[in-house]
């Protein structure tokens, strides 16, 4: 038999097959937990250089992990298994022209998201996701996280996104499902089932996907709340006054602007007061007859005379609403430079929110008093990243991490809400899902991976573990 | 061995068990072309109910046949084999209280579409699904088809109105995925994979779907469209300058207006000349900030210079804009009352309506000359309900039905678009799935079919046809 290396390298050519030094850049995840020494990392350059891969993988018995930007925050894109072969995205960047009329766009797996932002810019297009690791995230990643961002309460997530895909299958096959409609009820919703299967059923080489028009103005705000519960109040309101115009519903809180202004010598808060927590609204709309700024304005009233609204400055200049914008996007960072810290996915009922936040801080007080709660992330779905850094003075959790955890899994599971948002599971959370799950529902997962990969090749250990 | 007829009673009570002359109201499908003599029909009123009967039918060997308000166009609903128990979910009709904060509700899978509007009125919310059997059609069936309906492209299909799902499983096991957050990544997506899944995979007992504030004022008008093309052109320009406005862009024709005037003397069209194409534009916002007519008029005139529009009028009252609204709403009901007819349930890419309305004329015309068109549907998603009457002086399609569907079929699968745009598959479509369709996308589906339900009971012989 041939040495899999060997006929890989001769599927994909040099520039196609890293291995040894040269694949040591796709080894570990982004958070540095995971990750084995990969035989090598596949970097096909087309979907039928990519089935040849997984079909000789398949063929040796070797496991596959697909990798698209390496941002996975759970594990899902390294290997766990020796000799397994990482299947980069990295050289499948094709971006199509976009379909004006329809409204979509054939890209390939490994186009960057913020490539296609760029690209679709001139054309006077937008696909509207946007999150934090978009520099470097790729479309087929994305897709198999079935990723969401800080517009998915208006725009969906990604599976809401995705109008068609083709797909290499665990065998190599290629499922060619790009089509271009959003109304395709012909059976069963591959396409949606693929977003979130975390590269566990198949690995997405293209895609088309649903476009929107660039809205020709906004209007953004900076606003101290009195408090969480005035927070979700407010968001509400939002939503009946000038729902069809919310484009961003952020919320951070004190703890973390804190922490960001503190590392960050470069960040600039400008308003007067300070609060608990703190909320960036952006309306935008493609017609320049809506009196946006008005609009906005008057909601910032109403809110200060409910008293939901302690203090606020609407943007000025798209200078100002980068600011703006800066002190949420630095909340990941801030806490990053303080040092050690835990990071939990959660979402729960938007109108929960006020509640679950309550409650965490008990749990978590109970569990080690003083840690600090760093709570931020999106209103409008209620999808709370639920971080801590350790008590001013402790540079540890007292090795408490999986007690925070799973405390705050049940008690979002409790509320209606789940303990992996828009992260995924990965490898970092399946024993998290399979205690928080009923096992009807993993027993369904497991049974839905022996049907699409019955060999348990395609990303083994990610989503649910299989017994073979 | 008990009598499953008898056990089936013996669940359910007198009530919750209809045979003989009772169950022949659930036997024929809406448009009498399927349905044998069921066993009898199961009408549970709980979860718990509904689990026992398809526990009861499984250990039987009974084939289940879920049956919402009985509305598919596919004959998905009824029985093609003797001794099928027919599980109707006509007594779960529970709707619960909406979650204002939230947007979300928990209904019963019984509950009528038209019933969950009128219950959420009083609240200033809305759930976005509107469709011509709103009247009969009931959530659990709509989540069935993953209907779709004249706001699809606007706020999604059923898929993405599902927040969390209760689903009871071929073996009688109950599913319980009632979570109400949009962002939920542990794991498979389960709870969109039922939607569209037609009844094959589990029976749909309880839902919490997503809500939408009800808008504060509405622009509606009525336009004649200079032809097809200026119809997308019109489309696109709508949505770059009015997007986030656009809550309906219906399209009928001349052929269409014809038949519905001919036979439904109390409809009235008031325009001035008449057209090939006629656009129904609906603006709606939540804000009372918004010029919305002087929007809705400045995209007319838009329209008018570039001789794109025809004529028009904007709706001056509610009266006006629901007789404008007939007119669309009536297209199917005229050409029914015509004679004769075929349906066909396509989607395209929204821009290439126009290439395929001008290649389906020629394709109909060479199979029957003569053969009246008459497309109406949904511009925004490119959903055509392409329909046929025989050409005039003829009552019939000299046996044309299956070359005018197969042909219609290919033309859309070409052009990227689907055969089965809202309304499924059920019986009606397998073979054509079949045709249209890659072996291994429906090899897919029966490896889906095969894991969920290894019997086979659940609804057999709907969208997938599988060897057991």
């Amino acid at each position: 038999m041939t040495d899999p290396a060997v006929a890989l390298r001769e599927i994909l050519g040099p520039k196609g097959w890293l291995s040894g030094d040269d694949a040591e850049p796709f080894q570990r995840d982004w958070l540095d937990r995971y990750g084995l020494q990969p035989l090598g990392v596949a970097r096909p350059a087309s979907t039928a250089e990519m089935a040849a891969v997984v079909k000789a993988c398949r063929q040796a018995g070797l496991a596959v992990v697909p990798q698209g930007g390496n941002t996975s925050l759970c594990g899902g894109a390294v290997a766990a298994q020796p000799n397994a072969v990482i299947v980069s995205l990295s050289r499948m960047t094709a971006i199509g022209e976009p379909d004006q009329e329809s409204g979509s766009i054939a890209v390939d797996a490994g186009v960057v998201l913020a490539a296609l932002h760029d690209a679709l810019e001139p054309h006077g297009l937008m696909f509207p996701m946007h999150l934090g690791a978009e520099g470097s995230a790729r479309i087929g990643g994305l897709i198999g996280t079935n990723a969401g961002g800080s517009q998915a309460f208006r725009y969906g997530m990604m599976q809401d996104l995705v109008l068609g895909l083709e797909v290499v299958m665990p065998d190599g096959a290629v499922w060619d499902g790009l089509r271009a409609v959003q109304k395709d009820n012909a059976g069963y919703q591959l396409r949606k089932l693929f977003c979130g299967s975390e590269g566990t059923l198949g690995i997405v080489a293209r895609a088309i996907l649903r476009l929107y028009p660039t809205p020709k103005q906004q209007a953004s705000a900076l606003l101290v709340m009195s408090d969480f519960a005035a927070a979700v109040s407010f968001g509400a309101f939002l939503r009946g006054e000038a729902g069809e115009f919310l484009t961003g519903l952020e919320f951070f809180s004190d703890v973390g602007l804190a922490l960001a202004l503190k590392h960050l010598p470069d960040l600039a808060y400008q308003l007067e007061s300070r609060g608990d927590v703190y909320l960036l609204v952006e309306l935008a709309s493609g017609s320049t007859r809506v009196p946006l700024d008005d609009i906005l304005a008057s909601a910032l009233e109403w809110g200060m005379e409910q008293r939901l609204v302690v203090d606020g400055a609407l943007a000025n200049s798209s200078a100002q609403r980068a600011r703006f914008w800066r002190l949420r996007e630095e909340q990941p960072e801030g806490q990053r430079l303080e040092g050690e810290q835990l990071k939990h996915d959660i979402s729960v009922p938007p109108g929960a929110i006020a509640r679950f936040i309550e409650a965490g801080a008990k749990i978590c007080d109970n569990i080690l008093p003083g840690v600090r709660i760093n709570p931020f992330g999106h209103l409008g779905d209620g999808n709370i990243h639920y971080n801590l850094s350790p008590p001013e003075g402790r540079s540890d959790f007292n090795g408490k991490a999986g007690e925070f955890a799973e405390a705050l899994a049940a008690l979002a599971t409790e509320m209606g809400g789940s303990f992996a948002a828009e992260h995924g599971l990965g490898r970092a959370k399946i024993a998290m899902a399979d205690r928080n799950r009923a096992p009807i529902e993993r027993d369904l997962m497991a049974q839905l991976k022996r049907a699409f990969d019955p060999q348990g090749t395609m990303n083994p250990g990610v989503l649910v573990r299989v017994r073979q």
